[in-house]
C-alpha cells in the first residue's frame, strides 16, 4: 500500500511549499492544483468553480470580497455534486499509483484506509500575513489587516468545506499525527526534519 | 546555548515516557519530578503540594474527587508565591547545565529565551484511557467514566495554571512548534523520529 502524506494548512502558512519540498525530500509524487484541474476534466467544469467548490462546499457559495473587489460565484448544487464527488475518485486513482504528497482537499479524510501521515500546517497570524506579502504580488495593495481578512475567509471556507465530509473539525489536532508551526522557521529545514520524521512513522507501519 | 526541548501533554497521552526516550534517544538530561523535588528542597514544602500548586496554580486550589477518594487540599498563598518564583530558579539553573528535555511545569514559557523546541503530545480520549489503565494500578478500580472525568480534571488544572504565567491558552498551537498524536502510535518510533526533527530544528539555530 502506498504512504500517504497529507497537508491540511492554513491561507498563509506555507503548507504548499512545505509539502512540496517534502515530496521532493522522500522523492514521492505531489499533488495539489493537479487535483482541480483532473476534476475539471473530468466533469467539464470550468477549474475556477471545481477549485472554489472545494474550498468552502457546497453550501457556502458566499460573495468574495477581498480587499476592493466583490465577486459573488451563484450556487450550482449539481455541478458541486459532480466536483465533490469526482474528487474522491479522482484523488482515490492518484493514490493508488504510489507514494505520494496531497495538499488539502479533504485527501486526509478520503484516504484515511491508507493510514497517511496526516499533517495540519500553521503559523502565528503576523507571519502568515509576511508570507502572503512575499507570494503574492497581487495582495500587493491589500492592508494588513485586508490581509488578515482574506486569510480569515480563506480558512473559513476550508472549514466550512470540511464540515461536509468529516465530523472532526477542520484544524482540531485530533484529526492529525502532527501539526506543525512555520512561525519563524525556514521550510527548507523543515522539510528535511518532517521527510526523517515521515520516515520512521511509515516504517511502523511496516512500509 | 543549551539546546532545549519542553514537553507539555494531556494526561494519560505518553508525553512523559516519550520525553524520556527522547532525551535518551539525543543524550540529554531530562527533567520531570525532579523539578519538583528540587523546589520542595529548596522552599523546605512537602513535595506533594509542590506539586499540587505547580499542576493547578496558587488559585485554584480545588477539591480532588477522583473515584470514590475526596481530598480537600486548602490555599497557601504564602507557599505557593515561593513555590512559584522558586520554580522560575530552579528551572533555569537545570536549563544552565546543558541540554535537556523538560516535562510540563511551563519550562516552554520559563525558558523561552532559549528558543526551545516546544512540543504539544496529545491523544484520542480513549487512548489516554486505556494507556491509563496499562500504566497506574492504583486507577484499577476506577471506570471508563471515572477515568475520563480524572483526565479532564488533571488536564483542567494544568489549564488554569497555564494561564498564570502565559497569554496564550495551554494547548493553544500557537504557543507550541510541534503538536505531536500518539493514537496508536509506538513511542518508541515516535520518540526516534522526534530526535530527527529535533536535530534539524537545532541546525537550523546554529545549535
Amino acid at each position: 500500500m502506498a504512504r500517504i502524506i497529507t497537508i491540511s494548512r492554513e491561507f498563509g502558512s506555507g503548507g504548499r511549499e512545505l509539502g512540496k519540498r517534502l515530496a521532493d525530500e522522500l522523492g514521492f509524487a505531489y499533488y495539489d492544483r493537479e487535483i482541480v484541474t483532473a476534476i475539471a476534466e473530468k466533469t467539464k467544469i470550468d477549474e475556477d468553480l471545481v477549485e472554489h467548490t472545494l474550498e468552502t462546499g457546497p453550501r457556502t457559495m458566499v460573495p468574495l470580497t477581498f480587499g476592493h473587489t466583490f465577486d459573488y460565484i451563484p450556487e450550482f448544487p449539481s455541478e458541486s455534486k459532480r466536483i465533490l464527488g469526482d474528487q474522491y475518485d479522482v484523488i482515490k486513482s492518484m493514490a493508488e499509483r504510489g507514494d505520494a504528497v496531497f495538499i488539502g482537499r479533504h485527501a486526509d479524510v478520503i484516504l484515511e484506509s491508507y493510514k497517511p501521515l496526516k499533517i495540519f500546517v500553521y503559523a502565528e497570524l503576523l507571519a502568515k500575513i509576511e508570507r502572503c506579502r512575499e507570494r503574492a504580488p497581487e495582495d500587493e495593495h491589500l492592508s494588513d489587516r485586508e490581509l488578515a481578512r482574506k486569510i480569515r475567509q480563506v480558512d473559513k471556507g476550508r472549514s466550512a468545506s470540511h464540515v461536509t465530509v468529516s465530523d472532526l473539525a477542520w484544524g482540531d489536532k485530533v484529526g492529525y499525527d502532527l501539526m506543525v508551526n512555520t512561525t519563524e522557521m525556514d521550510l527548507k529545514v523543515l522539510a528535511k526534519a518532517l521527510a526523517e520524521y515521515a520516515r520512521h512513522f511509515f516504517e511502523s507501519q511496516g512500509k
